[in-house]
């Protein structure tokens, strides 16, 4: 804004909205605006809500999720299957993989993934821990959950390597036709790996 | 979330983010785990903003502007031109006209457009303040910079009957072909109008 026409408290909050994934400079204003005009519905309680997550959001001690308790809800739930961990690289990742309800396992965040021309290696990722909650026993089967990037892919050779010794199973997701998927849009790739994995009907 | 993976805090903000006009479920997720993990970059600035935004964010008694002062930055800024006002439907309409810097005028916010059908009359919007403004004299035009809608139209032609002898200019936003824009994906009326005020080349 070259002219100032507004409080700087509204161009800050525009500007810090602009941040946010999602919004834009256009959308952050329009959101700044919308906020402004529901107060009382929305601007306080969102304050409100941020302001907590900023004072009780923590990074879990064992997994590495996020939650407002340490150790998470996840790792303290005692309907959860102790022995089967999904590794993930990101919480994203763990969110994504809850919402489907299909499993009722633990989880463990590796933060990212092996990237050494970004400078990211194994001691920037949760590997070390994850080895050790393997090796204190009772974990059969670890499922590498990493994205079917090479980056990805990496990462799961380097754990499944680590990991050689403690006897655990050492799964990987499918790979397949997403499901709604239209074969004509699929690259090669996916298409040969869901023909050499076809299944009987 | 059928089950619950996160604390009640989390899940909250989440729900308020997806009420942001811009972010839905799907990215307000993906912004509260952005805002989570940037909690001392982006989460901490972004609450205090808004905190200071609910304390101190106001509506313009003169001219509708929400600022942090009333009257706004605006209205008793004393290098802008008293005679001319220019009148729109919502700030987002005074923020993109003052983004232009096109004017140095003053606004008028109608905080909306007379609309029979959803019960908007005359008294729900700011144009018995606007008539009260012109009235104390001292401007010599209105530009309506209303929206080029039913309503927008429709609520520029009541105005301009209010200020029936009262001796001031009403003017409206020309209409035409939008700079940039392709004659090949413009409607009919818009070209019509364009050709109606075509000027000398």
């Amino acid at each position: 804004m070259s002219k100032r026409f507004a409080g700087p408290e509204i161009e800050r909050l525009i500007q810090l909205l602009a941040k946010v994934p999602g919004l834009g400079p256009r959308s952050a204003r329009r959101a700044a605006l919308h906020l402004i005009k529901k107060k009382e519905q929305l601007l306080g309680p969102l304050t409100v809500a941020m302001g907590d997550a900023l004072d009780k959001v923590r990074i879990c001690s064992t997994c590495g999720n996020v939650d407002t308790t340490d150790p998470c809800t996840i790792c303290t739930d005692p309907r959860r299957d102790d022995t089967t961990i999904i590794v993930v690289e990101d919480v994203s990742d763990l969110w994504a993989l809850e919402r489907t309800g299909a499993m009722n396992a633990r989880y463990h965040v590796l933060g990212g993934t092996l990237s050494p021309l970004d400078g990211v290696g194994p001691d920037d990722l949760n590997i070390r821990s994850l080895v050790d909650r393997v090796a204190k026993g009772g974990v059969s089967e670890l499922i590498l959950a990493v994205n079917a990037t090479v980056e990805g892919q990496t990462t799961a050779h380097y754990i499944t390597d680590q990991l050689d010794g403690l006897g655990v199973k050492v799964t990987r997701l499918a790979h397949g036709v997403p499901v709604g998927g239209e074969l004509d849009y699929l690259d090669e790739g996916t298409l040969s790996a869901a023909l050499k994995a076809r299944t009987a009907f």
